[in-house]
């Protein structure tokens, strides 16, 4: 029947070696090709996944993240064996690797095998998450997509492109800006993270604020299924109603439901002006005015308004020697536009500011138009991360809350915890309503942490808020998933999780709650 | 524990008489409030369900969707009794219609009732679907949505309005527009529609090209699923990675996963400035390089881009007597614009008229800013299809391909059918690769049918499109679904089916094929 084919994904395999610069790494020396209607159409369908059995000699005990808190039971998955090291062997004469030296990051298998073995497996792209989704906890075989890194079609009618999950997000967008066109989403680990963790952890970043989240943006996935089935809907088209929409299932599940190994995206056009602005506001009210002022005078060219406090430009001004642009003031905005005439953006955006000035919105303010200096100003909220982690031991919070509401957190932190946290800074996306809420402290502080939490997501869910905006679950948060989603939707996200890995090799201890398991 | 509750529905409900202008029928009359930590959020947390026991006299052959080629066998489903109307009777004391004059669209009950005595139940909101999803088939209890027409919230600043599923869609757009925004889905049957409608079914229509799909703009959800739980996701977030995404599941799935019942969506801002452009083409190819050249030039403020051919324009002059706007010519066009600067729309607007004109990509054009003219314009685009069903009978076929395909089905049907067809015309969204080709008879002709399909599927399959791109399956898709999805895909989502709706009591023989059942 049309349209209907089946691909297996056993027997054949490609290795990666953990190091970009061995001499035995390559893209191109293992690959095959998966077999089917599709491979007409995209011209590339290889599969080259690297796998990496992590910790074959360390035992249970490695993992930085295991603190008692944190750390489930391991569950009774199998040991590895020596016959199943002698099976990879075979298929991949020379590439095992078990020496513990090169085990830090690599080794081989594919799900079908793990599945009948029930051997568990952690899917990873570029290993840039903040919640410990992708990295193992006890011995899980690392099942890598860095050597799928190979773009598959781009139709430049359309701005439809598909890839591999392996790419890495800025070797994407430097493709596709000779092709005029962008990424519909940015974020700070773009030199490292891949476009198919991009889209396992739905990662939001600065661009959602104009292009929206990935689950409108995503038309397509290529998925393995825990039992090594491929699942095939790698659509290219901007409307697809026939059935139900499979794909999003596996946007923001964390690796937990599938493998992503190949993603269709629609990308927008190459903007032919950008500015960015570099503004100062007395309060978190004028601030939020300004945001509204901003919306409505720079309308369709805004793509970004993110802010920093004045703890954050401390840390900037103390760790990484970052001047601050203007004046000091208790509030900073990164305000950018991009559009289609730069005549028409400068007349919007001088507009906005004149207005801004004259109605005592913002004190003090600064704008770019060139490369250099947008960087310049881009950096001042892109290293805030940075210079946290110069500061101290540093306790990340990702919250999502009505936009009102988002600043109203740090200052009750603040006044909460006193002089027990070293600092309390608060920096994000406030034209989505994400506030990044850190505490720092001299050193790891139990005490501390337990006068953060179960604070900090209490008042979260006071205010119907999200605990996780855009950094997902992982190992470090899934207990914490009853603060922002009612017992039955995870009840449900249980069932979905053993209908499609009933053996549930697939990222465990991860986002699901352990009272699920 | 936070953020866990449960809510059923049953013992109470609300009925809805069929006529909006009974004496007896009023939102106001039966209400319930839902018990819950949302109830202080939502200020109208109440559910008003209309349900009408459609058949209950009328035996199980008067639909007339029923073709022998379309019906599948009546499933076993129990038959209402006169224990069941005496249940009814009880909870809606005076609600309860058996009169078979007014079972033409009401009645009542709860899931978790119809769950447990195996009752069918058809979810329907505005009942403007064209495949037969919204309507019974033998003799399910419709189940209507109408009395939820409650706004529940509205956050000026981030743009968020959630609200019942019952609320029409052109009413949410002046209830907007009142503060300055849009809602980010426009369609021809807006005066009629349900938003709960619009999501169940994915509903594309005008503003995709600008604001996207549902997936990406619907931010929460309110479930009832088919034993009668209320599965609360109506977030009101822009950002929330806690967990699967279970919303989305139910966007598109046509009423067969759960009744959507409240709705949470990001609305634009209304723009300051909209101008629709009316151009002639000579060839598709000079369609395509136009919209090319228009996605350049009018970046950030182009919002729609739809086409119609040539005979579409006979039909429009013959039977509703809107005459051409321009010379006449193969192909036209309609693009919106819509921005918040007048001045730089226009200029942005002139600058792309005229390079289209001197590079002689189009051959005749006219310009419309104020509101009567625009409306004008657009009605050429909008009143196709009413144009259509004056010509004789429709086949009609809802097509995704790659838009430099779109219009070669067009000519490949005209030349398939020959002199069998009264006529075949093309029309839809360019700008989403979405053709809508209809072909008329003077009558209904099986031998017609038969020359039309499965070539309009198999060319379709060949050029990896999508048999369905905004429409839906519902009953008379139901069985193609494999010529756009693979048979893996398929059984996947019967295992959702099975998993949410174990009994198969929501919206039976929709969706999905025959062969699952």
């Amino acid at each position: 029947m049309a349209g209907i084919y089946q691909r297996t994904l056993n027997l054949r395999a490609a290795l990666r070696h953990l190091s970009p610069h061995s001499t035995f790494s390559s893209a191109a020396t293992v690959r095959h090709s998966l077999v089917g209607p599709r491979s007409s159409f995209l011209p590339i369908t290889t599969s080259q996944f690297g796998v990496c059995c992590r910790k074959l000699h360390a035992g249970a005990d490695g993992h930085k993240l295991r603190s008692p808190a944190a750390a489930p039971d391991r569950l009774p998955f199998s040991r590895i064996t020596q016959e199943d090291l002698d099976f990879f062997r075979k298929i991949l004469a020379g590439r095992v690797i078990t020496d513990p030296d090169l085990l830090e990051s690599s080794n081989v298998d594919w799900l079908k095998y793990c599945n009948s073995r029930n051997l568990a497996v952690n899917p990873q792209g570029g290993n840039t998450g903040l919640v410990g989704g992708s990295v193992p906890v006890y011995d899980e075989i690392i099942l890598s997509t860095a050597l799928m890194n190979n773009i598959l079609t781009f139709d430049s009618i359309s701005g439809i492109l598909t890839c591999q999950a392996g790419c890495v997000l800025e070797n994407l967008s430097h493709y596709l800006e000779e092709k005029d066109y962008i990424m519909p989403l940015d974020l700070g680990a773009k030199g490292s993270c891949h476009i198919g963790g991009n889209v396992a952890t739905n990662a939001g970043g600065l661009r959602l604020l104009r292009y929206g989240s990935l689950h409108g943006t995503v038309l397509g996935l290529e998925v393995v299924l825990g039992d090594g089935q491929v699942l095939d809907c790698l659509a290219t088209l901007r409307k697809d109603n026939t059935g139900y929409d499979l794909k999003q299932l596996f946007i923001g599940s964390e690796g937990t439901l599938g493998v992503i190994t190949a993603v269709s995206i629609l990308c927008p056009r190459k903007p032919k002006s950008v500015n960015v602005v570099f503004l100062g506001c007395e309060t978190f009210e004028q601030l939020l005015k300004t945001f509204q002022l901003c919306r409505g005078m720079l309308g369709e060219i805004l793509s970004a308004y993110e802010f920093l406090d004045s703890e954050c430009m401390r840390l900037l001004n103390t760790h990484l020697k970052l001047p601050n642009p203007i004046s000091d003031c208790p509030f900073y905005v990164v305000i950018e536009t991009s559009g289609s005439d730069p005549k028409h953006d400068g007349e919007k955006l001088h507009n906005f500011l004149e207005e801004a000035m004259t109605s005592s919105l913002v004190t003090d303010g600064t704008v770019a138009t060139e490369d250099s200096k947008i960087k310049a100003l881009w950096s001042m909220r892109e290293r805030v991360t940075e210079a946290l982690t110069h500061d101290g031991f540093t306790y990340k919070y990702d919250i999502s809350l009505p936009v009102e509401q988002i600043y109203q957190l740090v200052t009750d932190m603040r006044e909460h915890l006193g002089d027990r946290a070293k600092s309390v800074v608060g920096y994000g996306h406030v034209g989505d309503g994400n506030l990044h809420l850190n505490v720092v402290s001299p050193a790891k502080d139990p005490a501390l942490l337990a006068a953060i939490e179960p604070f900090v997501y209490e008042w979260t869910t006071r205010c119907h808020g999200s605990i996780s905006a855009e950094h997902g679950l992982g190992l470090k948060k899934r207990n914490y998933i009853y603060y922002s989603k009612p017992s039955q939707a995870v009840a449900l996200m249980g069932n979905i999780k053993a209908m499609l890995d009933p053996k549930g090799i697939l990222n465990p201890y991860k986002t699901l709650p352990d009272n699920l398991k």
